[in-house]
C-alpha cells in the first residue's frame, strides 16, 4: 500500500523531546469513551497514525482493512485531498465567527440549503450542533418548547426503545437503552420510556415479522394510553438500530410508528446520524426506504465523512412555522445552540463531501454493492459459532455464540472477542460489541475488498470455533 | 486593510448557479441558536465572509474589527496560515478514527499531555468532547459516577449559581442561570440548585467586597446544609462569569468556596471555558490567578482559537485513581463521551495553537495589554449613559443605563442596541447582550486597536446619548 509508505511524522509540537511514546501518553493522559476503567493507566492504545482509502496504519506500521469505518462516519474513506483542502481553504479565507442571532457565515447558509434539498418533504431548517448527541438534545428541546409554546408545557415526555442509542449527553444517554452502557452514572427517568427492542431477525425468530409487528404497535399504544398522549411530546427512533447490534424491525414498522404518532399528535423524530448519507443507500432513508416523512430528522457522522464534528437537526416547516406563530411576544428567542453550531470550516467540509458524493454516485455505489456485502456476510452462517447474520446494505453484524444460549452472555462475548483478536492479527479491523462483530465499511469498498473481509472473517470464526472446540474459550 | 482584499470565492457547490444569496439561503433555511423567533425567515443575516488578524469582512464588503472575537473563541486572530495547514496535514495523514476503548490518535495523545504540562496540580487527564457544553455534560456525569461508585449515589446534586452559563443542552441549560435565557423549553429542576450571583462591582455596589463576600459564602454553606452535604455532588463555576455579563467575586471568592467545597466533599468544576487559553493573561486561570485547585476544570473556544470544535474536561488524579479503583467489576466501563472526541483534526490544531501560543508569549501579551484594554474602556465612564465598565484583562464590559433605573429593563436595552448599531455603522462589532456592550477581543490586539474600540464605542455612546437626550430612543 505504497500510499501508506509516505513519510512517517511524529505528531509532536513540545519544545523538547518526547518522554514518552503517543501510546504511553495515551495511556497516562486520555480517558476515552468507553475505557475499561478496570485497568486505567495500564492499557496501551492502539495508535492509529496514518490513513488512505479504506486502510489504516498503526503506529508500530501495521496496516488494517478498516471493516468499522472509523465509527459508522468515515464514508469517503480516508486521505481524500479535496476535503483537507476545502478546510485549509475555509480556515484561510474565515475559521469562525458566532451563529448566534442574525450573523452567519457561507458555508453554513449554503449546507442549510443543501440539506433542504436533500432531505424530504418540507425538512426545509436546519440547527446546527457540533455532533449527533447535540443535534439530538437540541430535537428534544424543539418538541418541548413546541408544546409548550401552544400552552401544553406538560406534553414533554419522550418515547425511546430499548437498544437504541442516541448519544453521550446526560439526556441522549437517558434516552439510549443499551442495558451494557448503563452503569454508575445517573439517567432521567421523569419523562424518558422505552419501548421494546424492535429489531426481528427472520432467521432466529418464533414469531413471523406481521406478529412481531403487531406485538410492537400494540405496546406502543398501550404506553401512550398509559401515559397520555397529552404528556407526549415526541418518539425518537433510528430506522435501523446501529450500535445497539444493527436489528432491522419487522417490515411496516416505521410507517405504522409514525402513523400512529400522527394520529396523537406526537412528534416524530427519526435519527438518521448512522443511516443517512449514503449508508443505506440514499442521503437520507426516512423517506427512500421506509416511505416516512418524519417531524425532525438528526444527522451527523457521514454528513461530514468524519472528517469535521458536525451534527444537524433537520426541521419541518410545519414546526417551524408553529415556533415562529407562538413564540411568547416578550420572550422569542430560541435559546438553543452553541458556540460551533455551524463552524464554517466543518460546513464547508460537508458541503465539500456533498459534492463528491454525487459527483461519484456514491448511493448508487452502495446500492450496487450493499446487497452483495449482506449475500457474502451470510455465507459465514454456516460456521457453528454463528448465530445470525444480519445487515442491510453497508451496516452489518455477525452475532456468534458457542451453541449454548443466544444472546449477550460471557461465553458468547469471549467468543466475540476472540473473533475479533483473530481477525485484527490478520490485518481487519471488526470491533466487537458484546457478542457481536459490528461492521459500517466506508462506503466506497468495492467487491475486492468485501471479499478479503469475508474471507479474514471466515478464517477467524474458524480459529475460534477450533479454540472453542478445543476447550480453550 | 489589503490581506482582505484579495479574491473573493463564494462558496457555493451546487451544479446550478444559487437562485438565492447566501443571506436568503440563511433566512430560509438556517434557525440560528438564540434566534429572535418572532422574525424567523424574515431577517437578513449579517454573513461573515473572509477575516483577517482582527478584522472581519461581511458579504457586501464592509470591514469590521471584531471586538467580540469571534465568540469568546478567536484567540490568536483570523487566517492563521499555521493552523489552517495543521488541519489540512492532519486530514491528509489520518482524519479520523474511533476514540472508543483503547483506541487514539497521535494528536490526542499528544494533546493530552500537553494540557496535562499547562493544567495546574494534579489535573493529569484529559476526556475530549466537541465543546463546552459536552465537556460540562461529561463533567457532571463523572461527579455522578465517582460518588455512585464510593455507594454514594444519593450524592448527585449540583450547585450552580444565578447568571451562569455553561453550555446549550438540557442539563447544561439547566445549570446555567441567565434569565432571558428561560424561556419556553424544560430545565432540569430535580438536582440543579442556583446560588445567588457573585458579581461585585465596587464601582457601584453598596457594600464593601468583604461584606458581598460573607454574605456569598453564608448562603452557600445555608444551601449546602439545607441540601445536605450527603446529596451534594459538585459545585460548577466560572471563575469570572462570562456571556452572564462579566462579573466578577469579590477577592478571595473562589478560594473561599474552593474550601467550602473540600469541607463537604463536593467536587469543584472550574468552567475555564471563556477564562482560561490566555484571555486572563494565563493558559488556565484557576491557580494562576485565583490560588485553587479544582477537581475538574473546562476548556474549549481559546482551546483551537475557535479554529476547531473541541471541548475537554481536565480532570484529576485524585479522581481518576478513585473512578479506577472504585469501578465495579461487573461492568467498568466508562459509558460516556463522543465519536468526535479527541478527533485528530481539532487535537492537531489545538497543539498548533498552544505552540503558537508559547512561540509568541500570547499570555505575556495579554498580560501586557489587558491592564491598557479595561484601564482605557474605563474612561467611558465619562458618558452619562454608562452605568458601569467592568472586566479583567482581555473580558469586559460596558453596562449601559437611561440615568433612571439600572439593570435590562427595556429602556436600557433599546440604549444599548442602539450603541451597538451605530459602531457596526462605524466599523466595529460590540454585539449588547441586554444593555451591556461585551468584549471579548482575539488575544493578539494591539494597542492601536484597542485605541480604535474606545474611540469608535465613545463616538457611538454620544450619539446614543444624543439620541436620549432628544427622546429619540
Amino acid at each position: 500500500m505504497e500510499t501508506l509508505a509516505e513519510s512517517h511524522r511524529e505528531t509532536n509540537t513540545s519544545a523538547a523531546a518526547p518522554a514518552q511514546t503517543a501510546s504511553q501518553a495515551d495511556a497516562r493522559h486520555v480517558l476515552h469513551p468507553w475505557a475499561d476503567l478496570s485497568g486505567l493507566g495500564e492499557q496501551t492504545s492502539l495508535i492509529i497514525s496514518q490513513a488512505k482509502g479504506v486502510r489504516v496504519r498503526d503506529s508500530a506500521g501495521k496496516t488494517y482493512l478498516d471493516a468499522i469505518g472509523g465509527m459508522w462516519c468515515m464514508t469517503l474513506g480516508y486521505g481524500r485531498e479535496e476535503l483537507a483542502e476545502a478546510m485549509a481553504d475555509q480556515a484561510r479565507r474565515m475559521a469562525y465567527y458566532t451563529p448566534f442571532g442574525d450573523l452567519s457565515s457561507e458555508p453554513a447558509a449554503r449546507l442549510a440549503e443543501r440539506l433542504s434539498q436533500l432531505a424530504p418533504g418540507d425538512l426545509n431548517r436546519v440547527h446546527f450542533t457540533t455532533c449527533g448527541s447535540t443535534a439530538v438534545e437540541s430535537a428534544i428541546r424543539i418538541a418541548h418548547y413546541h408544546f409548550a409554546a401552544q400552552g401544553k408545557p406538560a406534553k414533554r415526555h419522550v418515547l425511546s426503545r430499548i437498544n437504541a442509542y442516541h448519544g453521550g449527553t446526560y439526556l441522549t444517554q437517558s434516552l439510549s437503552g443499551k442495558d451494557a452502557d448503563r452503569t454508575l452514572f445517573q439517567y432521567e427517568a421523569d419523562f424518558v420510556h422505552h419501548l421494546s427492542s424492535p429489531g426481528h431477525d427472520p432467521d432466529r425468530s418464533n414469531v413471523s415479522a406481521a406478529e412481531k409487528l403487531q406485538t410492537l404497535l400494540e405496546e406502543m399504544e398501550t404506553e401512550i394510553l398509559r401515559i397520555g398522549a397529552d404528556n407526549i411530546a415526541c418518539f425518537i427512533a433510528e430506522p435501523i438500530l446501529a450500535s445497539g447490534g444493527v436489528l432491522t424491525p419487522p417490515e411496516g414498522y416505521q410507517k405504522a410508528t409514525f402513523e400512529m404518532c400522527r394520529k396523537h399528535d406526537i412528534l416524530y423524530i427519526s435519527d438518521e446520524v448512522v443511516t443517512g448519507f449514503g449508508r443505506l443507500g440514499h442521503f437520507f432513508a426516512s423517506e427512500a426506504r421506509f416511505g416516512i416523512q418524519p417531524d425532525m430528522i438528526i444527522t451527523a457522522k457521514g454528513l461530514t465523512s468524519g472528517y469535521q464534528p458536525l451534527g444537524a437537526v433537520m426541521i419541518s416547516d410545519r414546526i417551524t412555522d408553529a415556533l415562529a406563530k407562538a413564540a411568547p411576544k416578550d420572550k422569542p428567542v430560541f435559546s438553543n445552540g452553541f458556540t460551533y453550531s455551524g463552524h464554517p470550516v466543518a460546513c464547508a467540509v460537508a458541503l465539500a463531501n456533498i459534492e463528491i458524493m454525487e459527483q461519484e454516485d456514491i448511493c448508487g455505489h452502495v446500492r450496487d454493492v450493499g446487497p452483495y456485502f449482506i449475500e457474502r456476510l451470510r455465507e459465514l452462517r454456516d460456521n457453528p459459532i454463528v448465530y445470525t447474520v444480519r445487515g442491510d446494505h453497508l451496516m452489518a453484524c455477525v452475532e456468534c455464540w458457542t451453541g449454548q444460549d443466544a444472546g449477550p452472555n460471557a461465553a458468547n462475548m469471549a467468543l466475540a472477542q476472540k473473533v475479533d483478536a483473530y481477525c485484527q492479527d490478520a490485518g481487519l479491523l471488526v470491533r466487537p460489541y458484546e457478542n457481536l462483530c459490528i461492521m459500517s465499511p466506508p462506503l466506497i469498498i468495492d467487491r475486492t475488498d468485501i471479499d478479503r473481509i469475508v474471507a479474514t472473517l471466515s478464517d477467524a470464526l474458524a480459529k475460534a470455533q477450533a479454540d472453542l472446540a478445543a476447550g480453550n474459550i
